[in-house]
């Protein structure tokens, strides 16, 4: 099955990565409520910019984690059978991330 | 008082723009929403990824909507009174901004 | 002269500023040719990668300084004239920087 | 000899890859000087914004360039021998580009 992640293949998603990932999902989301309110309390725009940076430097982490267990999985069994194609796709998908 | 926009001291946000921002920043929230699904699913990693990568460009039009709106306005009156100090701070959080 | 900047409507770009800029652009170059050498001896990658992100922050430092500089100038000199225009391309403008 | 890339092990560096890099930041060093002369001509800061943000994009180019190259050869040959550092060590360098 293409859509999903090699790691069903063998076994699913590392269970402490999948609560670690959600954790930080939620946080996000909790964060991007909390510039919802700011804008509806009419705060001042320059706490709301900080407030944004700091969720894409939250967003970019999870990124980061996610390319992280990719490569250490789908892609390394990839290379190990001397396929490249999900490698080369992982580096142009690194590419468009912040 | 300090914590609130310039806006207030005149007239409160436009309203078209806070309705735009809302609407975006709820999309966003959606959008997180299905990559923690994803996540649940075992999806490929290489969609998780393209996932991200969407939700943090939707967060960066977001960012610079803000900062416009605050150039335009908040920065503008200080200017006109010969005060950069909110130019030189909105120029310092800019570059935190992806 | 629509295609000179603003200073040289009233007085020239500040010299230290220049110098300053001068200065980084050179040092810049010399990193570049670091780089180029590093290449040319086979060097390992992630100290190529290392350098290059070196200089890479080191641009985005001289970028934020001339757009610093031309907030403070043209644009603010629009802006009391009532034209934001400059303003927005500015904006525009900052997008696209890293 | 640890400062060496990989490469040395079996074979130099693709001559062609060479090439081409050394091609890219040739113009790079170009396009720097460039903004040095505009700089020099007091050119408009627009246009020397631009100038920078094209250089930016072109030095991103040379990082993933690089990176894709580490990661087909070094990173992979130690993926191959179940040493997963190199990978590691390239994932973390990865979040400092661009």
């Amino acid at each position: 099955m293409e859509d999903y992640c090699c790691h069903t293949k063998h076994t699913p998603r590392d269970e402490k990565m999948v609560k670690n990932l959600k954790q930080r999902l939620n946080r996000i989301a909790g964060q991007l409520n909390g510039v919802s309110k700011m804008i509806d309390e009419n705060r001042y725009c320059g706490d709301v910019l900080i407030q944004i940076a700091a969720i894409e430097n939250a967003l970019k982490e999870v990124g980061y984690i996610v390319l992280k267990d990719h490569m250490m999985t789908c892609v390394s069994d990839d290379i190990k059978n001397n396929d490249f194609s999900s490698l080369e796709e992982a580096i142009e998908i690194t590419k468009k991330l912040k």
